[in-house]
């Protein structure tokens, strides 16, 4: 699994961490102290039907409770979704999270890669259409899109989803990222208009507790919903989850924040970035993704920084990084060793 | 689910939960502050390769670290193996934990259930060996079995193994009990003799941490581990499953306190539920099975005292219940609180 993914701080010596994209705020202080009492909780059965949680989740998005599925991690969903669907064939645009092919690999069945170009900044093309025939059965989509942090044109999305509904193909579209790009950028509002979309989506990211696992889909097909449902184990939340869930759901205020700070940092990092001449492509989430010649990874490993070398995510080639957001003195420290990096590959060029 | 499982304190008023068989001398105290300390760890994705865990139960149980994987619980890993292997005919004795149904229920293929009779004291007979015929790619097996505490006999259990090995059919031997039964119980030692055993443990029950979720399985077949582990999500244990499964392996001595609390206090209640009259079945494990013609669930929860109705058991009918060996104090309680419900139901027929 080494490289596979980023944050591998368990076989790393890192001091900053940049290759985990997770609100650089940090968890909330009500979520730390949720965690702390549910401890005293640990001896008992989670609650099987996820009851409070659901309850709060349906509330804070205005969606009945039956829409909702919760899993330990995002994770667990596109695998239950894989397992429920047995898709003869996927359809992944990439470059993508690695856990979409992850998760179609577990079955038999096609997998079609449909490679989203440097040339079109990564963007979904009109030809994307023709890959999605009816002989499809799933469609893997992220929104924003993982590395390169890219929003998908609305207008485009809802026809994309229209095209879809007409072949019958089911339409993952994975929104872990959504909060961070601010209010009305989901998909939410869409859920009953299309039958064939799941949107999944996770705390882990927003509220920054990737350790604890807790995702969830939103799914207005019931039977869909139920098929999916079926491929999960019982008691699938630990208490801790279903705790953290609970009380993530109340800080509204914090997402707030959050988005205004991610938006302040990632414009620096992008100014930074783009006057020590990488080429950035411009995103809109929590992490910047952008080219260098120059070999990162490995010089910013050596100072203790991790970064994300992009390099094994199918679609790239060598040359592409993703760094996470952070706050204003680690975004400077990466910014400085970066720069300096440059400065002392150019002197030696010379 | 009300009523599938035990323990549904979320939706009950319960004093006294005789319904959930977890260690009544609760968690070791080492392993709350290991929880305690992984709140601070939550910010951090889990090790996805569980490293320190997996090495700490390797060590444990003197088994390579290639044998193990690990799950959400053994729920995790009952929907594992039956995705891995797609078993076209499932066996499942019983009465039995009805998560195995489940399990086998996620995916098309038959299911035969093969009835463990109250006149053999719910044992498995001769006449098994027949129904485990070419055809069977899976059997699910508890050792001891839930709900009736009964331990197979060792060599009928390798007999039974050795037929299915020479037949070709998986055998997933639950042990999630083992450890209150004392040290020789287990077909851990058989592990390597036996490539088509897959043995399911648990640190839910003897380490009382059912709220953390943190199972894993044994099996010596590399093929067959790789075709299970591939139908896991990845980063499927929280960091609080890993911290607390760390510490567990280390509480040697708690089990062997455990393992005679229990004995003493399951032939206290024993004794009790048989002087007052019921049909008491000998069992090994933290739980006691028993038949009552009275209504004793109803009368028990009016008081506050949940204990497991069993009549929604495949292979059971009504009158049979299971309640779990608790302290001396909870099980007095429950004796006197039986003992009256049986006066009261006498002194109204006379």
């Amino acid at each position: 699994m080494q490289g596979i993914h980023g944050g591998d701080i368990y076989r790393n010596q890192v001091k900053i961490d940049f290759s985990v994209n997770v609100n650089p705020l940090g968890m909330p202080e009500a979520v730390m102290e949720a965690l702390k009492d549910a401890v005293g909780s640990s001896g008992e059965y989670p609650d099987i039907t996820a009851e409070k949680v659901k309850c709060a989740v349906s509330e804070m998005l205005s969606v009945p409770q039956e829409f909702l599925l919760f899993g330990n991690g995002a994770s667990e969903l596109f695998m239950a979704i894989v397992h429920g669907i047995q898709p003869g064939k996927t359809v992944i645009p990439v470059p993508a999270f690695y856990g979409y092919e992850y998760a179609a690999g577990a079955v038999h069945g096609e997998i079609i890669y449909y490679p989203m170009k440097e040339e079109a900044q990564f963007a979904l093309g009109e030809d994307f259409f023709h890959v999605l025939s009816e002989d499809t059965a799933l469609l893997f989509l992220a929104n924003p899109n993982n590395p390169t942090g890219k929003l998908i044109d609305r207008g485009y999305l809802k026809r994309l989803l229209k095209h879809c509904k007409e072949k019958s193909i089911t339409v993952v579209l994975d929104e872990c990222f959504i909060e961070f790009c601010g209010r009305g950028a989901s998909m939410l509002s869409e859920i009953e208009e299309y039958e064939n979309l799941i949107l999944v989506r996770a705390f882990t990211k927003i509220f920054a507790i990737p350790g604890v696992r807790l995702g969830y889909l939103v799914c207005s097909n019931q039977e869909l919903l139920k098929k999916v449902g079926r491929q999960m184990p019982e008691w699938n939340l630990s208490v801790f989850a279903q705790a953290a869930g609970g009380v993530c759901v109340k800080q509204l205020d914090f997402v707030e924040q959050t988005v205004a700070f991610v938006k302040k940092e990632r414009q620096f990092l992008e100014e930074g970035l783009s006057k020590l001449g990488f080429r950035v492509f411009i995103g809109e989430a929590n992490f910047i993704f952008f080219q260098s010649d120059l070999p990162l990874y490995e010089l910013l490993l050596a100072q203790g920084i991790l970064i994300r070398d992009c390099r094994n995510f199918r679609g790239l080639q060598d040359g592409y990084y993703r760094i996470a957001v952070r706050n204003r003195q680690d975004n400077e420290k990466l910014l400085k060793a970066i720069g300096e990096i440059r400065e002392a590959a150019w002197n030696k060029l010379e």
